[in-house]
């Protein structure tokens, strides 16, 4: 029960008063006009800044004097110059901010057009017909069957979302498939993502996720607001939002990260017990927050960041620290780098910055470091990032060092003291990749991130803006490394010595392997070796390491530092290994309300049989996630 | 007990190893350079980027392998990748990032040199004495008394708060005393304040307050971020911070606002109890978030607004509602205007944004609005604001409002729906004011904050980024209101309402009196009168009312509307009535450690005595707060 209306006075009634029969939200016709037929669901779905019809139908023809008009309110405290109690009106007599007509005028039956503005607050709101009696207003009771979701509009000109591509928004806002590029840069793998934003309950919790997070109903219409918010509640932390983060590879109290297909499941066990969900890494809060954007309305696609540094003290560089025999000093490195990462991009208007910013914006919930005093990153516009502008908000920043940062190596010496020796300026942000439109296949936008390495004008401006470089005067280098790893039976690690210099180096090695997660942390260590080698004057000596292949792992990190009196070099490789492809083939006719079979297929790598596995499958609008628990054993 | 030492090792010894006998900090001579004689502290306090003394005395003369460094740590996980483990070398042995120098070797004893970054971690650092012992280090143990606090420093010229002006580090960073100014802008009245940054106990309550927000430790440095968490910090809300605000009149659970006179015993009663202190208004916030900012050795001053807006809903003009009657519509205005706010502003270069915004900024403790989800304000430039860049971090927009925004009058009719009649372009930020350099007269500072009015360029700069400008097409008017008030026995409000048409006018006058807060917000109603009053064309006419004068008002609000067939006009006028002023004498001599007299005389403008009078005084330096509570009859 809201104190909903503003001033209802029952009058003196001399007889056959204007009274309200029935009211039609015209929803099928609406809905095709609103490109929002998809949804499943019993309410009016609209964009805003667009004209919706209703249908009134009154007790009587109206007479010269009935007046009458639709009330729109949302939220607890409906008010006017907010914008969340709008009154329409279909005469001269002024209304607004929503502009009303009439449309047709059949006997007793009124058909009406609305158009929200294009900034109105978008959510769910409740509709009355109020009808001018004396001095006051009789207004219909409250119906929830009235009431209708009001969204962002990508259709619209004039909306802050606004996409003027029909085929961009196709993918962007209606597509409720889409696929996640893990992996690595030379071994990219997909996995696919069911964005579920037409299924039924899912509309209703992206609200109730606003709701949760206590944002006011006036900054609803804000798309930059909007943005942030979801950024903020897709994670769970300081906020109670949906998903909570696990990288620890023990996922005893929830769901693996792996395990989930889709959006839906998640969304809906969050609306349903109030309580963030368990476990997620960042292609599942990427996904998430994918569903949270197109449901409202808003454009948005995840995108992949292959070699993303993970910037943890806000200097804007990756630093490295080794140990004083070239091993990496694992507990005073607090940067890290992430073989992968992925986040959102939204495609909004950015009216609060400097013209030449808007358009695709970064925005990310996977809980890496606190914006402003919340977990949250973003909206960044990606135009930005590229020209090193990051002195707008929000968090450009950050996401500049995830794919332009200079990996800094430092030495720390047994006295605690660090001291820089080699720059890596092109390790990080090897590629961006999205889904492209239309297919699966991946779309490489590196180039809306960064000019080509060759190109230095976005790393002087950032320097402009607080990025600190390593300016430092480095050694002078004559001798590099390469790392060749090559997977048979075993692992074989070829390891080339080059020295440049016209005299022989004798160089201590120290090799290190690891298995790491994707985030680069690591899992165990497989190896610590050591050992010294000649290089003769301009020439090259291979040094070959063998190693068990262990099929479980998942990622090796090869680190390699070469010392001689004088320098230091190092060298990382990182080897994603793969996973082996599904294969689904379906047999029989595929008839509405008839059983159809799926035949689903892969080949185990390894030499023993898999336990426990589990087959999740998902379609949106086909079926709900339904899982299998079966023992294969090796083909 | 910190887990401090970064790598003890214990060596095998062979007798006579160098050991460290004494630490002297040469508190006295480091005072006297850094600017901090002042600080009632027993540790030594310096401001970074400056080098201070350490004179250290071993056991036996330096021989040739001896070797040791100074290590500075804060925190509870001191890293040197994120500055809070920092070691100090005196040799070719590379340290850092602090340099180190040897300054006088004299037998055993060693004084050295250190200079912090000007960037450096801002706080409590413990420090130790390493010396170099075989493969390790041997530590002096922990010291409470070699515990150091390093500062931000105005006086250097690359710490971010460089202020260039002797005279200006003189007002704002080491003045303890200060005065804000409050009434109206016709009738300004002074209130003293006593910052007291220096007394006993208030340099670790600003670190705690640090602490109890946690900031991370390598943040606070930053003092763009250092300067943020305190605008949040200072008041309560969402974070447990030092002040409840209170504006209700009844302040039976605390002190009243009006009752502080410095920020001492406010910040002394919240380190010690940890809880937040009762009440606060606007300028107790900001006497509080001066002594907190200089403390720290920000440049910092509070200011004055005299009408300054509150937008409520973030579209950055002031909107008031009139019910169809011309009365105010008190439930539907949910913006206000406040007589007079204060905030503060702090003298920083920011790195962050694009050159030409750096200079003074300003910061708001005032729990008015959330930012980006914390009670919190600024640091906003003030030259973004004047130039109507409100699109940089952080809450210039607000800001610019405060000053700037025009005021939309709207009529409300009975259905609901909002007309705008009436925009006032100079009614708000009448004028901005703080106390001059060694004196305690006013500063108008007005022209940095924005143009002369006949100047366009601000309003229409920023409407390129967000603000919204109302550009309705008014009805021309030809009526124009003005009232005058004369205080006597009695209050005599004269309105003249002038016709400018050449046709009379007869008007529906409606005009309403209240008792009201500082903040626009009304106490009591006075006096409802409507009337009607014909005015012949080209001529005024005026209309006197007369109130009682009731002794305890503090503010008299009236709004004057009148109504034609065809027009609407209204006018504001606010009164805020004297506060009689104590006049302190002094009798007798003044001697150290001797009884001193003040006479404290003021006279009761009352017809009735005073009762339960409370008088405080407080000298920063002199006194704590000391309160008399009596009863005085008029004399």
């Amino acid at each position: 029960a809201f104190p909903d209306a503003p001033t209802a006075r029952a009058p003196a009634d001399g007889g056959t008063h204007l009274s309200v029969q029935n009211v039609d939200m015209c929803q099928q016709i609406n809905e095709l006009q609103h490109n929002t037929a998809a949804f499943d669901n019993p309410n009016l779905v609209v964009r805003r800044g667009q004209e919706f019809l209703v249908r009134v139908t009154f007790n009587r023809p109206l007479a010269q004097n009935d007046d009458f008009q639709l009330e729109f309110l949302i939220g607890e405290n409906p008010s006017a110059s907010r914008g969340s109690l709008v009154a329409v009106t279909f005469n001269s007599r002024l209304g607004g901010p929503w502009s009303g007509r009439l449309v047709e005028s059949q006997g007793v039956t009124m058909t009406l057009g609305i158009t929200p503005t294009p900034n109105a607050i978008v959510g769910r709101f409740r509709m009355y017909v109020a009808v001018v009696a004396g001095t006051g207003m009789r207004r219909t009771k409250r119906d929830g069957t009235t009431d209708l979701y009001v969204l962002f509009n990508a259709w619209c000109k004039d909306d802050a979302v606004f996409l003027p591509n029909e085929a961009e928004r196709n993918e962007y806002v209606l597509n409720d498939h889409g696929v996640m590029y893990q992996g690595s840069f030379e071994a990219v793998t997909t996995r696919d993502w069911v964005y579920g934003q037409f299924e039924r309950g899912i509309l209703d919790t992206c609200i109730y996720i606003l709701d949760a997070s206590r944002m006011p109903i006036n900054d609803r219409g804000n798309i930059i607001k909007t943005v942030r918010m979801g950024s903020a509640m897709i994670n769970a932390q300081d906020d109670n939002g949906v998903c909570v983060g696990n990288w620890s590879d023990n996922y005893s109290m929830g769901r693996p990260p792996t395990s989930w297909t889709g959006s839906v499941q998640i969304l809906l066990q969050y609306a349903k017990t109030g309580l963030p969900v368990g476990y997620a890494q960042c292609w599942v809060f990427a996904g998430v927050l994918n569903t949270f954007l197109r449901t409202l309305g808003i454009p948005a696609r995840p995108v992949t960041n292959f070699v993303s540094a993970h910037d943890n003290n806000g200097n804007l560089k990756t630093d490295l620290i080794c140990l004083p025999d070239g091993l990496p000093d694992y507990n005073n490195t607090k940067d890290c780098i992430w073989n992968y990462h992925c986040w959102n991009e939204v495609f909004i208007r950015r009216d609060d910055l400097p013209p030449g910013l808007g358009g695709w914006q970064v925005v990310d919930a996977t809980p890496q470091e606190t914006s402003d005093g919340y977990y949250r990153c973003g909206p960044a516009s990606v135009i930005g990032i590229k020209e090193g502008l990051i002195c707008h908000p929000y968090d450009p920043g950050f996401v500049f060092s995830e794919v332009n940062s200079d990996v800094v190596f430092y030495q720390r010496d047994r006295y605690g003291i660090l001291t820089p020796y080699w720059v890596d300026k092109d390790y990080i942000g090897k590629a961006v990749y999205t889904k492209s439109l239309g297919s699966n296949s991946p779309n490489n936008i590196t180039q809306n991130y960064k000019y080509l390495p060759e190109d230095k004008r976005t790393m002087a401006r950032s320097e402009e803006y607080g990025v600190e470089r390593n300016h430092s005067e480095l050694p002078e280098t004559t001798l590099s490394i390469i790392i060749n790893v090559n997977l048979g039976q075993e692992v074989n690690l070829q390891v080339d010595f080059n020295n440049h210099s016209d005299v022989p180096k004798t160089i201590r090695a120290n090799l290190a392997c690891s298995v790491i997660f994707y985030t680069g942390v690591r899992a165990s260590h497989l190896k610590y070796h050591n050992f010294t080698i000649t290089v003769p004057a301009n020439q090259s000596k291979r040094s070959n390491e063998y190693m068990p292949y262990l099929g479980t792992q998942l990622c090796l990190h090869f680190i390699v530092t070469g010392q001689t009196e004088d320098e230091s070099v190092t060298a990382i490789k990182v080897l994603e290994l793969q996973i082996p492809t599904l294969t689904v083939t379906l047999s029989g006719l595929c008839r509405v309300q008839q059983e159809m079979f799926a035949n689903v297929t892969f080949t185990n790598p390894f030499n023993f049989a898999l336990k426990a596995c589990r087959l999740s499958m998902e379609g949106a609008g086909v079926m709900s996630e339904k899982t299998l628990d079966e023992t294969w054993t090796k083909k």
